[in-house]
């Protein structure tokens, strides 16, 4: 087998068989197949396409071309979620605690931020004394004790994703749903859970701007996962403007305490309870009505917020924090950002919202950049507000000095109208192997 | 302006611009873009094409990335011709000497031969004595005195082209019309001859294996040149069959100096007096009827055999052998291939004659081979031919120990029929700014 005829295969529309992806993966990873064929494979894959079966085939060789988690230590079925990016996205601190406190077990794997777009692992650490780097034998133990653990990921799950994607980041080969796919897939496939819901965000602070595309990638992660023999749903979710209030680590994470002690926002626990509610149905707890009440149970009833304290205790965090979040390390100066006008807020660019969060340092723009983990945004006024001149659109967390760069960021992606906007749905579709379900 | 932009705009079938096309070749041949981005660009244009203005410019910036040969201290107008490659193709060493004898200039740069095709520059030097790289002065000189010199070519021509054709070489974007008509007319443009005629040979020998693909060859490179200012023509020939009955070095340059001399094998002649009379007419000398006669002419009345001693002599080469051949080198070794059936040939593969060729000695596998002069093969029996057992099929030349290789080569190719096979045409048409003229 040689790599050149993989390409010229694939450049003419051919599908390549799993003995062909395991020849081209594996030789991409030893270094046997160099940078520039695998970037002219790429491109034809990008321009070409593959079927079902290819894709789904390329997500398990890739899956396989690192460490393969086991979670069969743990009692039970065990549902991952996945969420394809957002600003002020924290729903993974606020359900996995609920659909633990149902009876179903997490053991959960996450990343950290880049970009515009924040990691779950990094808001977790804004709890002080906060672990999220565990040996397996301790990430088990706590998963089959308290029913709940939510590590970083292992830098040695789907070596080949990383490389992979190392590469289309630079050829131009990033937006191609079957590579979008299988990079998202093989990690999860790697990461060992029976279940897994993807949340595809839409809009503009997400990856993917419309609604369609959202939803063929959705239904191409659903379909990949499970010819792998895993349970895959997907929620279409809106990103075109953040979820809550808060953007920032120790914020976000003060933010999701609120929705687990049954207050909060009520665009962030209307998404919760969507999302928490599909990874119940996904472990078999029951049909989606039956799933929603009992995640809105175990938050009236305070187990699901005593399940996320539980598990930052057992991970060495410092939970005081999560009743008196005046205890998290406190920012270094405020600045509330005022209105110049009068209007409705048409659009507030999330993506910018985010660029201007990552400027205070809530996020990084460089893998080694560290973070502020008090810096970050606090949004007053969302698109579809009605503001007068001197309203306090938001509040700025962090270092004084970095507030103009932030403030000409922030407001650079901001739309003022006479009209009002359309209301933007949350949710709009729900993708299953029984098909695609509009909800809005 | 960056690599990532310019690959994406041309997956998405955008247009690349002067200025871009400039930065990427500039930034590959100084090596600030990495073979990964160009090989995912060359990807892109392999499924997406190029405009013709856009592969125009390609070549141009190509043929600018290295010197541009400047023929202006040759006095007239100077053709050139290119041959897209096959096997006994020593048509060069024929029409240059009747073109020249025209009174046309030639001043020719011309390359060695890889792989199953030979190269003009390899077939003089088996001329004794023979000098293929001369300074640019003594090529002028000689040119202006005597109207002729064929030499190497430059390795400082085009030099974006070597880099790429390296890496199309393992990327599976060799088969690509722009970057093959790129390619070629990036050296033709650089080595600065006022009108080129293409002779695009076709069948299983060429590089282009069928008619219509070898018309859109032709046509994108006659629009390439012309577009550069140049006077550009191509014919479609045959390459299903070689030319004439030598294959080999020194057995090219007899059968090449018998057409000289009014004599050798119909099929070559014939094809020999349509290019050359092409290349007369892109020279402006007349009708393509008169400039037939004008070769077939310079033919009769030798001064077209004389053109060409005198520019082997200029180039310091022993003449005698255009006269007498038995002072070539001479082979170690003959070898009879005899006919195992009775039948028609239907079928000698071009590219397996090629190859057998090869194994004889008589050109390269790799670049560092050196090469058998005397080595070659004479073609007894062609496709068409009736043959019974013990008929010679053709006669093999070189070291004894190399038959044995070369035979099973040949005979691979071949495939006989009780039926007798169509004859193909020689020449299938003519390509010019006025459109394609179809001859067979």
């Amino acid at each position: 087998m040689r790599a050149y005829d993989l390409i010229a295969k694939k450049r003419d529309g051919g599908t390549m068989t799993r003995a062909e992806l395991e020849f081209l993966i594996g030789g991409y990873v030893d270094g046997s197949i160099p940078d520039y064929q695998m970037a002219a494979w790429m491109m034809a894959v990008y321009l070409r396409g593959m079927t079902p079966q290819e894709v789904a085939e390329l997500t398990d060789v890739m899956a396989h071309s690192g460490d393969m988690v086991d979670l069969s230590p743990i009692q039970g079925i065990k549902v991952d979620k996945h969420s394809t990016g957002g600003v002020g996205d924290k729903t993974t601190l606020v359900i996995t605690p609920i659909v633990a406190a149902c009876g179903v077990k997490i053991a959960k794997m996450s990343g950290r931020g880049l970009g515009h777009t924040g990691g779950t692992v990094d808001k977790m650490e804004s709890v002080p004394g906060t672990r999220t780097a565990l040996e397996q034998e301790e990430f088990f133990a706590q998963v089959n004790k308290i029913g709940i653990s939510v590590i970083g990921q292992s830098g040695h799950l789907a070596v080949a994703d990383k490389k992979m994607y190392a590469l289309r980041d630079v050829t131009a080969t990033v937006g191609c749903i079957p590579l979008i796919a299988s990079s998202i897939m093989s990690k999860k496939l790697a990461a060992g859970s029976d279940a897994i819901l993807l949340d595809v965000t839409t809009g503009n602070g997400a990856f993917m701007k419309t609604v369609p595309e959202s939803i063929e990638l959705a239904q191409m992660m659903v379909d990949i996962g499970t010819r792998n023999g895993r349970h895959v749903a997907a929620l279409i979710t809106d990103m075109d403007t953040p979820l809550g209030h808060n953007i920032g680590n120790s914020l976000e994470v003060a933010e999701s305490m609120e929705i687990l002690k049954g207050r909060g926002p009520a665009d962030l626990k209307e998404v919760c309870l969507q999302l928490a509610a599909n990874m119940l149905v996904l472990a078999g707890k029951g049909t989606l009505e039956e799933c929603r009440a009992m995640a809105q149970a175990v938050i009236d009833d305070g187990t699901a917020f005593a399940t996320c304290k539980a598990m930052f205790a057992a991970q060495g965090g410092d939970v005081r924090v999560l009743d008196d979040y005046s205890l998290f390390a406190q920012p270094e100066a405020s600045y509330d950002l005022l209105a110049e006008q009068e209007g409705y807020i048409w659009s507030n660019d999330t993506e910018k919202i985010g660029n201007a969060s990552v400027l205070l340092g809530a996020g990084r723009i460089t893998k080694e950049d560290t973070l502020d983990m008090a810096a970050g945004i606090t949004l007053h006024k969302k698109a579809g507000d009605y503001v007068k001149p001197g309203d306090v659109l938001c509040t700025f967390y962090g270092k004084a000095e970095k507030f103009a760069a932030a403030e000409a960021m922030y407001r650079s992606g901001l739309v003022f109208s006479t009209e009002k906007p359309e209301e933007k749905p949350l949710v709009y579709a729900r993708v299953t192997t029984d098909g695609v379900e509009m909800l809005a």
